[in-house]
């Protein structure tokens, strides 16, 4: 396979993603990272070599770019048996990816971000203003989540896919954003299945 | 092919995605309207039998509910032209449908429901805080598509593929949210460029 190298930062979930996927498929990535606090997607050279748009993770395939995580995750695992065949599983499974691109990471993942990371004191007014309907909209997505899962093992097809490595890189801190999770306890109790795939890693991995 | 409906609200750019697929495809699909504006996808009847999520659209196949603009337009494509084969190019497609629900979507369709059918005197102060941010990643978004269209023809794998049918649909109303079109000239050519498909449909068709 061509070399494959993940511009990254090691604490985002969006990039954790692509090395719980990789890890599962047992493909190599060369690791690259970056702070985000510390404007390192922002530097001339990132914004000329890497993305226009000062984003990661962006995964690197030979010469050419590949940004947004889920496409990452996709490009890795095309072919794979993390993506189901049958042509409904597989939309299926991609109603899930886009689930949590809009319903899910806007709200988690942000809260995470500012609570873990930028502090809530250090939040803009405008930000501050955000807090109260991404703390509604986060838990709604928690309980859509676990309304499925309490009659499903998985998310899609019956088995493990793309769709459950993606959602589980920002559930499983979700704690770290503010929520609970022992309110959500199918989602508790496939947090727990998902980590015990062989060939899990952990984030800090 | 399995009996194909459509529950959508007919102003919805997210549906009429949606149409636009089949249309290149010569799908046809039965529709059901609901007018969102009148609560129609939150009475019981909707929840119990479409989707608990009380959101549209909704592809129903047979017995079957698929939730997710993106992930509908993907299960009619599937197979088809309008989908590449090649690994990278597959990714590269799947790239521009994450970045649009991520990052046009909410923007550029939020405000244009927002001015055009909700009234802007009648937003909550909650919604009217974030209509700045709204403004500002909207023409963030418009921009990011200018430079791409400057130096390619199509979204991705040098041909018409989802992402330009899904891209179109609110795109080709950002004026409705306030957004001046003329300002991203490689955008204008492109949407007229896939107006001009063959096959294409407009929304109030």
């Amino acid at each position: 396979m061509t070399q494959l190298t993940l511009h990254e930062d090691p604490v985002s979930g969006n990039c954790y993603k692509i090395r719980l996927v990789a890890a599962q498929l047992g493909i190599a990535l060369e690791r690259r990272a970056y702070d985000i606090l510390k404007g390192e997607t922002r530097t001339p050279a990132f914004l000329a070599g890497i993305d226009a748009n000062g984003r990661i993770p962006v995964l690197q395939i030979g010469d050419r770019f590949l940004p947004e995580s889920n496409a990452a995750c996709l490009y890795l695992a095309h072919g794979s048996a993390l993506v189901p065949d049958d042509r409904f599983d597989h939309a299926d499974m991609m109603r899930w990816l886009f689930w949590e691109q809009y319903s899910h990471e806007p709200n988690v993942a942000t809260l995470r971000f500012w609570r873990r990371y930028v502090g809530e004191g250090n939040l803009t007014p405008a930000q501050r203003a955000l807090v109260p309907g991404k703390e509604q909209a986060g838990a709604a997505a928690l309980a859509l989540m676990d309304r499925h899962l309490a009659a499903h093992a998985w998310f899609a097809a019956g088995r493990p896919t793309v769709a459950d490595l993606v959602l589980y890189a920002y559930t499983h801190v979700a704690a770290e954003g503010g929520f609970a999770l022992p309110a959500y306890p199918a989602v508790t109790t496939w947090l727990a299945r998902v980590a015990a795939l062989p060939r899990h890693v952990t984030m800090d991995a």
